[in-house]
């Protein structure tokens, strides 16, 4: 057995059995092992960062990691904007980035750059592997990395992938209880308790499922608030949860949110500070006299220590408010970002997906959804566009019964505008919903933001994206997927409506 | 004046009048800079791989170098592959990254990231401005770096750029003349002379113009050989030059076509080295007794270098052997390889640029086009696919006199397939042929060259894009520009002539 097929071999026995991936010449022999190998899907991307994004998504959902193939240095460079984008929602995912054989190295070929250089930055684990014999201990330790909510990268020469003496390792074993700091329980039991309005502050995994209630319930119980970070990597929501204060973006808004807490208990994320650094404004969000107490820091589980507290405080079931589904009515004529809130609070399907680099369009959707069917809600962690369409890549992937809404821009769309053809090639359940403002409307805001003023003729030209127009159906047809324009609200919901009832791909365009 | 501002008029001052841009709210002080300053094109891109390969493109025709601006960490990382691609092509280049204010670094806000040890790896000159007034000077340092072509990366901080006190830089002096180095004269000299059969390789901008005429002149009065590695950043070809043996890919043929020559002379590149590392096959592809002597070096202009050697071996012009022009005849019938370089050697325009990323149907071009009108070639440097769009986009804004033909094969074209939209957006004179192989055609023959076998059924779904069929007549379409597709010589024919007679961009889809 070579160490291309060890690798695989332990990946695959290391539960890792999805490998996003476009090889090149030194990833040949992990290609040609997927042939011997059962049990690893292999999906072919056209771009490194489809690759990336799409084992960000499919951590969220999967709450496991995924593999990524990547073709030397600079497969990886495409990858490193979606990898960032993981790596601040901790998502975990092991890449494997293709080298030359190690004595090909000095020679300098054109694809030589400094892989590992370039990996660390963004990787939480790096290793380059020493040799056949090596590559089957390398990928468990990245596996267990990748468990513990980070980004593995493994650089495999291509010597050691075709060389002889490969050996599967064996013994990933990852610890799946959340950690609990008694002293941060504690710490957080006295803030509640301390008589000043309190807020707790939910990220990671700990918006979803039994952690989600229990801070529901501790807020009951308390008379704290639950709250959530402008953006956040997966957020259950919707009839029956417990609905959260989503922290707003706008830095003056968020201050005034914020004025009247004293007490903020961070759950897997940190204090809220402003997305960017504006002229005059502050950095820190929270009123001057807050304290912080970190409840369970980020990349843990929060479950364990939200059970702690919820015990601490006494708090039960009934204590928590949840979420009524609220019976919206469809709106009718013009396309805006409400009417468009609104035809999806109606039309979420029970359980959906929503995937949500709808940047301007999309800011104020979330009260509007509040009521809708129960779904899951991803955003972007990392601020970098084009994570939208590859997360909802990787989340279909993952969740193969579920359905999927994507909602973009169209600059952030066309960032992984490949992406379309693999969601084709996989037959995806995927609706992509690209919002055609065609300007980068969010630029445009954050000019007058930045204090620079009213743009001129030059800068404006820089914000815009009207000419020529881009054609998304077009786009998109071009890749394999269906697509219909829609230019009002009619149009969105019979479109949308119809798109629900069908399975696979498919796009549509809302002109604004 | 702010210190954007500075920034824009020292980059203006200092003959950098060209910025490939995809702002965000970081850099959103340069733009507006924009709106006051005269003398600055920028070019708005929706990738900012897109950027930073029409950099290298610019360059590679200007010979100087434009500005690319990107948005923090992430930007830059969806740069880097294409500056990795410049580099090993020794195109300068001045990225302008934008950075958080930094007293807002450390609260570890989504977009934050560390980008000084993202941009080293594949820089040669980084620096993270101090203040407002340190910046004009930074930017004359990072000038004088991208002319010496060299990556140059500026970070620019939100409260640099928006803080008072900026002072223009002045004084961005570059020697222009070639570095001579008399002891590599006298050793090519005597290689010369030596009565072995002698090659000199050349690479850069030694490929060009007199330096070119003077290889051919040496080489006509020596006996030597003029070559070329197989891909190299600008060949002047066709009618009237000197022509220069292109050294295979194929490793074998490599092997055979180096194995009588035991002096080796570079000028701006080094000695032949295998694109890839393959089991059993050496990196070296020069015979293992020959001598290597090292004219010039990388990044120096060879043309001192060459005039001192034409001098010393008394070569005159009469000396050199230049092309004859050969009238092709037009094929007809089925488009293959060798029909498609019969008809571009037909159709290649004087004058014309082709940029050319055409993988595995361009490989055999070269001999075929030879004697057609005289041109420029220019070829991908690092290996990363992706590259020959952009940099057409940017030889394009450099040379808008003259007509680009941009070669891609479908896999390579979907990398970056944004780049059509700024190509319609600036009504570029580009003409994208896309061969449509439905394949990565080129990872079909390396699977069995790096002996991996045969590939099964899972190997050959990661080495074929037929499913679903791209359709860049609609993509292309989508994004602004004029498409058509052919199947056979008549139809391509056509349509070429038809895109050579019109100016501003197209895209011609060739089915294989």
């Amino acid at each position: 057995m070579n160490g291309a097929e060890s690798l695989v071999r332990t990946l695959v026995a290391s539960d890792v059995d999805t490998c996003f991936a476009n090889p090149g010449t030194s990833e040949m022999h992990f290609v040609a092992a997927l042939d011997r190998t059962e049990g690893m899907r292999s999906i072919l991307v056209l771009f490194e960062g489809v690759a990336t994004g799409a084992a960000d998504g499919y951590w969220r959902m999967a709450e496991r990691p995924a593999s990524t193939l990547l073709h030397l240095g600079p497969g990886l460079a495409n990858g490193l904007s979606n990898i960032h984008n993981a790596r601040k929602a901790c998502s975990g995912m092991v890449n494997i980035v293709g080298e030359h054989a190690t004595w090909h190295l000095e020679f300098d070929a054109p694809l030589t750059s400094d892989i590992e250089g370039l990996a660390r930055p963004l990787s939480d684990w790096v290793r380059t592997s020493r040799g056949a014999q090596a590559i089957g201990q390398d990928a468990v330790d990245a596996v267990a990395a990748a468990r513990g909510a980070q980004i593995a990268t493994l650089i495999l020469p291509g010597d050691t992938a075709w060389n002889d003496g490969g050996i599967i390792g064996r013994g990933c074993e990852t610890d799946t209880d959340a950690a609990v700091d008694p002293d941060a329980v504690d710490a957080a039991t006295r803030a509640l308790a301390s008589g000043e309005q309190a807020m707790i502050i939910l990220g990671g995994r700990s918006i979803s499922g039994e952690a989600l209630d229990l801070a529901g319930q501790i807020a009951g119980k308390t008379g704290a608030r639950v709250a959530t970070q402008f953006f956040s990597a997966r957020t259950q929501r919707g009839a029956g949860r417990v609905p959260a204060l989503r922290i707003p973006y706008n830095v003056d808004a968020a201050l005034t949110a914020l004025k009247d807490y004293r007490e903020i208990i961070t759950v897997e994320t940190g204090e809220p500070i402003s997305f960017f650094a504006y002229p005059d404004k502050p950095s820190q969000m929270k009123h001057p006299e807050a304290q912080v107490t970190q409840l369970c820091p980020r990349g843990v589980h929060g479950l364990g220590a939200l059970r702690a507290l919820a015990s601490a405080v006494g708090a039960k079931p009934d204590d928590a408010v949840r979420q009524e589904r609220s019976e919206s009515l469809l709106p009718t004529g013009a396309l805006n970002p409400t009417t468009i809130a609104q035809i999806l609070a109606v039309l979420i399907p029970e359980n959906g997906i929503v995937v949500d680099e709808s940047v301007t369009t999309g800011r104020e959707s979330f009260p509007v959804t509040a009521g809708a069917l129960p779904h899951d809600w991803l955003q972007n962690m990392g601020g970098s566009i084009g994570y939208g369409m590859p997360v909802a890549t990787g989340a279909a992937i993952a969740c193969p019964d579920r359905k999927v809404i994507s909602l973009s821009g169209d600059g952030s769309a066309m960032y992984m505008i490949q992406t379309l053809w693999t969601q084709a090639r996989e037959s995806l359940d995927v609706t992509s919903i690209i919002f055609a403002n065609r300007s980068y409307k969010i630029l445009q805001q954050e000019f007058a933001g930045v204090g620079a003023g009213e743009p001129g003729a030059k800068a404006n030209a820089m914000l815009s994206i009207d000419n020529p127009a881009l054609d998304f159906v077009a786009m998109s047809r071009g890749m394999g997927v269906p697509a219909v324009r829609v230019t009002n609200c009619e149009e969105l919901i019979e479109a949308l409506s119809r798109r629900l009832e069908e399975s696979g791909p498919g796009l549509i365009e809302v002109m604004l």
